[in-house]
């Protein structure tokens, strides 16, 4: 059996829904690789009952890990409760106390406000429990571990940034080195798919005898992508196999990658190696397709740029597409995208472009045409291809779901060219 | 007292780390605007352990709402768990059978498999515990509110898209009433900041007395942006008025609304006000401001389109930034950004464009440009204006706050033109 981990968050903006935690996810992905169990999240807000109250409960896990509330105010209590929870006392950290009061001070010159404004709550975050292992500071709380009677009780500040840099650090200690000798490391396998649908995953895996003797599936669906990770246990490799190769072999056709890569990564990818700069041309999309490409570093070795035509006179004064074409077919037509890709390779000098034109919604729609409708066209130095969809969905699915489809679209025709295959 | 909501999610992708939860969030927002405080929200796995334990802890509250688990798969507990846990029988409700039976078949023709496949699980699906209310179906699985001897239970599918659907129904159920009558609904008040510092806003909430007497705030900073909700329960309205105050007063120049209007939507209503269109020019940002744009319905009445000029040939060919510019000062100048804001007005004939140069990095960065460093320009037919920035963070961080700082320079000039103030 996995150790099992506990995860508390604190954070009122959370537990009110105001912001989408992201400390859970992380750590939980983090420990999984590690082979621990994320057995729970609690997300609490500031009220100390509810704190202490899920505290005692984590405590009977392998391993606690909590985050936020190291702040200086006197809504910020994690210590407190931890400290009261394990039974310890609390310490000042003179050491601490300086370092953090040194940050302190710099903050309150920057903000033209008296260090004597600080000077209480940089106590506060110099107080850990007795026998914490502090693990530095990142902001201007210091991460850290302390061993109790139960399970081992990491605590970590509650900035995302700030508690990714300290989780390493965490695992670099006595208590978290004990945990994870009991560990399997699990080995991971990636799988991802475009085009397949999810149940036809299911189908594949529980065909597959499913999750079971060593080998753990995540599939996570969006955007017509589907992402399955399998984690191996060690020892479990043939089971592995077996699982992998039931999902790779009957949905070969929508594999397009067995690591983590993007496909925008994948596209830019696939031009560099031939040499060939590419380009877009967003009508629906408004930009979202060259804003994925241009997210990945180095991008600007291959792509040049976009025209997002979202009117008529732009598709027609930047693409060329004519007035005859967007009079008799319309603007979202097939026509009209193959002509907008065109008009991008033209302008633009790029080898590659792929265009969208759209009816995102909510309005827009009629009955031949309806919201959903998608027109993509890609265009090579050695052909091109235009696909049509109707998405389902509001406007920003419908977005997201053209600008991947386009990516798809390309990256597909990159891959048929190279290797001369259908 | 507000009435206690205790929330549970259950999902192995969710606990996995695999996904971000969407459906705590959005019952914790809205149970706050219902008057009732959610107390914590616990994601949980498939581990029936698990999940029996934090319903047992959950009913404790004054009310309990649980998503997901309500699938066809032996995997999904939900239902069979609240049962043990409110001591109730399972029962088959046969009108449900019949309903979710068809919806399955449909299902089955579509997918090409045989309907026997499906059988178990619909069967599955129509049980639930005596004296559940069912809220109907909007995928295949029922939502329903259980009157338990303890906390009511709202009972809700998974997908986000249902749950939101059928939460409605739940607050229309006789147990919710009862809950809801004890609850006293808060008045809501906006007050969005853009470029003050959320230290600045804690301490004007702060010397505005605080949290206190009725009034709740959350502040939500991203992006330079701060949104800060105040929920003013009924009778506490004079100190609502105080802590309003208190924000407004000091930090007026930095409150760009007092409602929930995005800033993109902000500037497309300022730009229909003068009967002027709207186009940008994007380097770094990669399509992001024209996304932004693009997002809100409606927008094609004002918004033309983008250049995203990514390599110089495009700021070129595209935009007419000629290359002895470039060669002087640089693509990522103020002049730059000047010259592209100009192109974008004449080449896509639009009356107000605004353009983006920077080094969104990791690399790309030198002594003198470091990553970080973005120069904005926007003009309008009343003149322009033009900013620098040199933005902390990684690719992402810089690329998303150059695009908020872009929306922001043209709200600002755009409401500097029509009041005719600095």
């Amino acid at each position: 059996m996995r150790p099992r981990a506990a995860i508390v968050v604190t954070g009122s903006e959370l537990v009110r829904g105001e912001r989408t935690d992201r400390n859970g996810p992380f750590l939980a992905g983090r420990l999984l690789l590690l082979g621990v169990d994320p057995a729970r999240i609690s997300i609490v807000g500031d009220d100390p009952g509810e704190l202490g109250a899920a505290l005692g409960i984590a405590l009977d896990a392998d391993l606690c890990v909590v985050s936020g509330g190291l702040g200086p105010t006197h809504d910020d209590r994690t210590v407190e409760l931890v400290a009261r929870v394990a039974g310890r006392a609390l310490v000042l950290d003179n050491a601490l106390r300086e370092e953090i009061g040194s940050v302190s001070r710099r903050i309150a010159e920057r903000l033209r406000r008296p260090y004597s404004d600080f000077e209480l709550g940089v106590r506060k975050q110099a107080t850990l429990p007795e026998g914490a292992l502090s693990l530095g500071i990142v902001g201007t709380a210091p991460g850290f571990v302390l061993e109790t009677e139960r399970a081992p009780v990491v605590v970590l500040p509650g900035p995302p940034a700030e508690l990714q840099q300290l989780w390493p650090r965490a695992l670099d200690t006595e208590p978290l080195r004990r945990v994870l000798e009991r560990a399997r490391k699990p080995a991971r396998r990636v799988l991802r798919f475009y085009g397949a649908s999810e149940s036809a995953i299911a189908k594949a895996l529980a065909d597959a005898g499913g999750e079971r003797d060593g080998v753990v599936a995540t599939i996570c669906a969006r955007d017509f992508e589907i992402h399955v990770d399998l984690l191996v246990d060690p020892g479990a490799a043939a089971r592995g196999d077996e699982v992998e190769r039931g999902l790779a072999e009957p949905l070969a056709e929508y594999l397009f990658t067995r690591d983590e890569q993007r496909v925008e990564e994948i596209v830019l990818e696939a031009c560099r190696g031939r040499g060939w700069s590419l380009a877009t041309a967003e009508s629906c999309t408004g930009g979202l397709v060259a804003a994925r490409l241009t997210s990945v570093p180095g991008s600007s070795a291959v792509f040049l740029g976009s025209v997002v035509a979202y009117s008529n006179s732009v598709k027609h004064s930047e693409l060329g597409v004519s007035p005859a074409l967007v009079e008799t077919h319309g603007a979202v037509s097939a026509e009209a995208a193959a002509a907008m890709a065109a008009g991008a390779r033209k302008r633009l000098g790029a080898d590659v472009a792929v265009a969208v034109t759209g009816i995102a919604g909510p309005e827009g729609g009629t009955a031949e045409k309806p919201v959903g409708l998608v027109f993509l066209h890609a265009e090579t130095p050695e052909g091109g291809h235009g696909i049509e969809f109707t998405l389902p969905g509001d406007r920003e699915t419908i977005r997201s779901r053209a600008t991947v489809a386009a990516l798809h679209l390309v990256r597909r025709l990159l891959a048929r060219n190279s290797h001369k295959d259908v």
